[in-house]
């Protein structure tokens, strides 16, 4: 388990259309705004003259799609990418999407952001009836499912819609055929996914930073259970999945996953941050000198902490922002000889002050202490934690890798052993009831599984995610 | 159509053992023995307590194996690899075999040499039944056919043995399962497939000169029809569908594609294509000073030629061996004025003498034709071109891509036309008779369909290879 | 010219000692901490036994030190490092630095930061003497003195010593030999250079956030004039030039170019952002809504004007963090259609507000340009520019790239002009009285020639930095 | 020290001329000519506009001059372009060629094939001065020495007549100024070096076979001590150092450097392979059933020994042609179990028979013993070892990689120990005698000091030729 969370994916597409777009680089630079939920690996799926041509690889945008490569791939007339966040292992490059396949009707493209909870029975059934899987993604389910659908039905939309009745889960899927370009949002909307449009052309993506990076206007989500296509330049809508289950977003797009410019369901991502710092500060009051965020994702609800609290805030960490992938780890033994590598604290900000630390979450707790040590180092005299996020106590099996209790550092300890293990002060967690007040025009709707163990969807299985490789 | 034809793939693995050995290393070096079968792309299958892992990409073996990618592969009990040979287009990672699924009972790899005749029946009988399909590769046909057989049985041999009733055409298949190790090669064996022994170990190897590479003695062919798979380090064998046919074994494998240290059937290659030679010098004799051969499968017969015929033997044709897959080819206004870059005349050799010239095979003709103006430039006096192949006259279905008669010279043309298209003095083809006695001990049984068009497995169809990609 | 202006180049150094530590990495992580002052190459140069290796390549830290890469470079027993800032041109991989040359007494491994003034002069003279010159950079003008001193001195130190009479300009350089480190600082300080302890070792660098890195202890700066040698595991201080002259430290390495958890010359980088910040708004006071930054520099000091003005602090701006040296920029037309690639303005932050913008320093222009119409386009109501750097006016000879007065905007416009081109409603930029107050210690010594014209040293020439490639 | 001789590179060169010519795709053309005499890297200058812009690194060609490096290098009026044979090491990308300097009259590249013999004492004089060397080749010192009487003189022919007095050895240089191009080969003519022209321009090339490829027609060899300048789309030529000493061309230029469709000092190359095969055959003949050569260059050699003796010539041993420069080595157990990776013996060609086997040289001994026992294991009766060279006796100072006897098989052992070492029936080495008789227009003047100890040019000194690195 990784010592932070980390989303599974994001999808950009981009559909059919008079306004002249060079539909692979528009969504070169999608997958660009989308880099942040997911950097594993990444594709591009285009349609030309109703032939798919694909190319995806292990790695960041910007090493998978080098000058080289964006001249090799055709140009065509409407196209699909994918940003995949990445478990380890070198092996998995088949796992990268979009996935492509040919079924009896056609080719099919599909991008999948989010996580199935029936994936493994649905797989067994298939492969009772003599299916292979040459992947070990829950993508390749769907790929078969909505095939299975689709020999039965005269329509990729209708078979889409009638997939849907069996996969469980959180999905946010775009589909790309010979002919058409659609999306589809589970019926809970666990995953964001919104609609834009450039000239005639409509774009769909995870984000709204997206559209901003392309240059689209945002014209509305996709509704929870919706199946959306474009169909001769108009958008058309199949609702049958729609209402019939509340929404349940998951709450971390809000707090961590998304970028902070993006709007997910009416809510502007900056805002719910800064209310979960400013509902931290009327929670967990301290006096304190200063308050700082841990980069990136902590920032935002510290000044959020700091208009609330009337704490000033400062900057008390630095994040060294070359350090990415191919970045070669210190040893064991060297990390713990005050190496500060990736974050270094400013002794000017916090040396001799009473600081209030504001982090995005507390998984394992393991960066926690190294960060309030390294502040420590630096001369803070007190330390007082906050996590924008409440305790993490359940394991997620909507989209996010945190699949057990085993290692959450609040299942296995109680508030003063915590205190005590981080090296603070004081600690303090957003509730769980103010953390579905995100949204400062009222909105609801969301999943707090992981802090509550309130499941959306049953889910009476251990999941076996990785089979194959 | 390419200039010259093309095998498409060679086929190495290591069973299980006692004997110590990297399997992973050995079938680098099997793969190095093998890469004149296949240079697009190529991958290794290892199976480490049951898991099996693969590595493959497009490129050399020097390319896609670097020491950075060797040292991540796991070490394993036993391993398959394969060497493809490669059509045009950048999108065709996917058919790089070995092929890794999952189904129902457990995890398979698939390496295969060859070409199914009805995969495209096959793939439609499937699709209908809502398979889907990631590959345009026939292999992928092969493992849905003993996927299906494998639901059925209760051994993966038997599956193989029944799949090899639906699949029809040209095939010698390695497969890999959890536990264990078995190759099959098809009723009329037209694609070569040894067996060798190191220590305990069984290595199986499209040639024997792969054997060699790794220092395993050679055991026997797989005879056609024949499926072996290792059992508690002993072969068995089941000849179900053994004898039922007559062989035939393609005779490019001994002209063209073998390397000339393999012995294939029992016959050494070396040994046939200096008979080819000696054939041709008894049909189609002439007055000449030296004798050269188009470098590199042409030396050979040259040699046989000189031997039989007397005249002697020469070097007229230099190779530049540094010239591979990134090389970046002269455009066409140089390419005519006199740029020898792949290929250069030894004017020592050829000046002013009468030269027999021998190649392995005409295809389309242009090539001949370059290196004829080469030495008429370096100024040969006669020459008299001799192909150590029969007149190329119907395509082949059996795993070379010459997939119609529509660019080949000898089916367009006239003798007399030939002659003055390739602007030599005479011209002589090896006749169909005796390309069927190139083996010295009396081997007979080979598929001679592209010169005479006598197919050995009817074929109705005209074959839509690549549908996917 | 470059939209910013840039910094040239980082230095890290570790001596002998006994404490054990892999000099090779320490420079690895050192070179990270240091990438921001120079992106365009780096290198590492190692002494082994009294040779010296060295690798060094065009790229980041993490594009060049590949693990491969690493693992290739001996050890040793002390190291040299440099990270290179890049002019465009492919051709400059010579210019990478450390420089490692052959002379009379030994090997000497050369890494500079800064820039001579009278190089011209000195390298016309060497040439007239049959000099060659591999590169176009002054660092081979400055090996070239050093070797000239060497073969007349008994020591490296006392030849250092002796060409600092002849070399004029900014400079903060380090040497290896086979047998000793040393480093010196130019007598007016323009260039930062620290020392720091790690165990019995001394780390030199360009600034403390690199001795952080590698857990070392920050010992002083090395003073303006100083070179400082280790000898026997002792500092040995001469100290000929120090005090001649007074101190001239560049204020862009406070205000830009140093990372804000470094301490420069005894003056907290952070520190001194927050009170430009501050002096902004006491100077340039306005009624506003929020203040913003640009990412990353700005930052700091919109805090600084916020914590004075009393106007909230807010993120206004999203940086995508992932776009880096390979990114493929959009062309001219797609530029020009509201595409956000880079930068994003957060609607939610300035929609309807009046927004005060703090810029780190406005050069030609164009950047701030398009930020003022992101932010317009995100419905800001006004905006009020403010430039935590003084007006830019004159050209810099001491290590930054902008070597004429031509395009830079506050030479060519009145600030009416300004303000109209920026489509500001207001603007304003820090006084030069200010900027040499950034210390809240009292101390003094800047440059501020690039907004005064008054030049610390004469010079007289119009240089011609890129003679050669 | 290698297992066989290495020759030390391959110059290639374009002039000035109105023909129209890509002279960057000439120059990759040409290098692919020559890579035989270069492996370790390759660099191209190219004059644009009187400037010079170098592209080198280590590696093929293939692997240095991707598209994408071709194409990021402008167009020019003229170039230069050098292959370098490689010493071990990676630190060594500096010494890749051309090199280009610039000096107090302008720029210089400089492509360097040879060695010189007094180079130590040149630098040593060089340094004593207050020379700076970046690199440890020879090419740095020739480079001083022009640049020295560049400063007096008014021509850079007149620059580089004046240099011949100064350095000794063996060498031919290419020199490209701003304005000019020209070639130098020392009094003796160790190295090879032709002109040839396409339509009004001049090729310069280190072998024929370089001239062909470009479609080139061979204008004569640069004579010994000629400097021969492109003037004005003339030649001229400078006879200062002509004629003054006899020729000493290296025969080993002829027996295994040069590509056999080279015509080299007017003897075509394959002419003296095949006359060193007579030789031997009637210097040392024996009753045997085949004679077969060690590729490449042992295979000609066979051929002349086959038609001189009358046994019948055959393919005894297949090299596998993937193996290059990445290809990771067996480990040493591995190899001594049969492996059989680089070479293989063909059984049909060597069984029961008593073989005549032909190598061009015998340096260490290791190679040739190996390939003895492949071809024992091979089942041949009798081995007859017959050398193409004579014994390798002296350490070589021209250019070629044997610095001292001591590992040299012939010096250290009688020829009985030999034999036996070698485990051949017979051994035989071609006469230093008739080794001088390889033209068959009895054309003289070679160097044979490697055999015979008679050095043409004193060389009192142990060198001493990897100081810096």
């Amino acid at each position: 388990m990784a010592a932070k969370l980390h989303e599974e994916c994001g999808i950009f597409a981009v559909s059919e259309g008079k306004t002249p777009l060079d539909v692979v680089t528009a969504c070169y630079y999608g997958l660009f705004a989308l880099q942040h939920r997911g950097q594993e690996g990444c594709g591009i799926a285009v349609n030309h003259s109703k032939n798919i041509s694909l190319y995806r690889d292990l790695g960041l945008v910007s090493q998978v799609f080098t000058k080289d490569v964006l001249e090799k791939i055709p140009g065509g007339s409407m196209a699909v990418a994918h940003a995949r966040y990445g478990t380890t292992g070198d092996n998995n490059r088949m796992n990268v999407q979009p996935l492509v396949i040919n079924h009896k009707k056609g080719k099919m493209a599909l991008a999948h952001n989010g996580n199935l909870i029936n994936d493994f029975e649905l797989r067994d059934e298939l492969e009772s009836k003599g299916s292979i899987f040459h992947t070990t993604s829950d993508s390749e389910v769907i790929a078969y499912i909505i095939t299975k659908y689709r020999l039965q039905t005269s329509t990729i939309e209708q078979a889409v819609v009638k997939a849907m009745d069996e996969i469980k889960g959180a999905y946010s899927i775009c589909v790309m055929t010979d002919e058409k370009l659609l999306v589809a949002r589970d019926p809970r909307g666990f995953r964001p996914l919104v609609i834009g449009t450039l000239g005639d052309r409509f774009i769909f993506a995870s984000e709204t930073c997206a559209l901003d990076t392309v240059g689209a206007t945002f014209l509305r989500d996709v509704e929870p259970g919706e199946v959306v296509s474009c169909v001769d330049g108009e958008l058309v809508s199949d609702r049958t999945h729609c209402k019939k289950e509340p929404k349940s977003l998951c709450v971390f797009e809000l707090l961590y996953f998304a970028r902070p410019d993006s709007i997910i369901d009416s809510i502007p991502v900056l805002n719910a941050r800064l209310r979960a710092g400013s509902f931290l500060a009327l929670e967990h009051p301290v006096q304190a000198d200063v308050v700082i965020g841990v980069p990136d994702s902590g920032i935002t609800a510290a000044i959020g902490y700091s208009r609330q609290s009337g704490i000033p805030y400062g900057v008390g960490l630095i994040k060294n922002k070359y350090i990415g992938r191919t970045f070669i780890q210190p040893q064991q033994g060297q990390r713990d000889t005050g190496v500060k590598i990736k974050l270094n604290a400013i002794k000017s900000t916090v040396e001799g002050k009473r600081v209030v630390l504001i982090d995005d979450s507390i998984v394992r707790g393991t960066t926690s202490k190294r960060i309030v040590q390294l502040l420590r180092d630096a001369g803070a005299k007190e330390i007082h934690l906050r996590s924008s996020a409440p305790k993490f106590l359940y394991p997620c099996y909507f989209g996010t890798d945190i699949d057990s209790s085993e290692n959450l550092m609040a299942y296995k300890y109680t508030d003063d052993e915590m205190k005590s293990l981080l090296g603070v002060d004081s600690l303090g967690f957003l509730s769980t009831e103010n953390v579905t007040k995100l949204s400062d025009t009222g909105i609801e709707g969301f999943c707090t599984a992981c802090f509550s163990g309130n499941y959306p969807i049953k889910n009476n299985k251990t999941k076996n995610k990785f089979r194959l490789e």
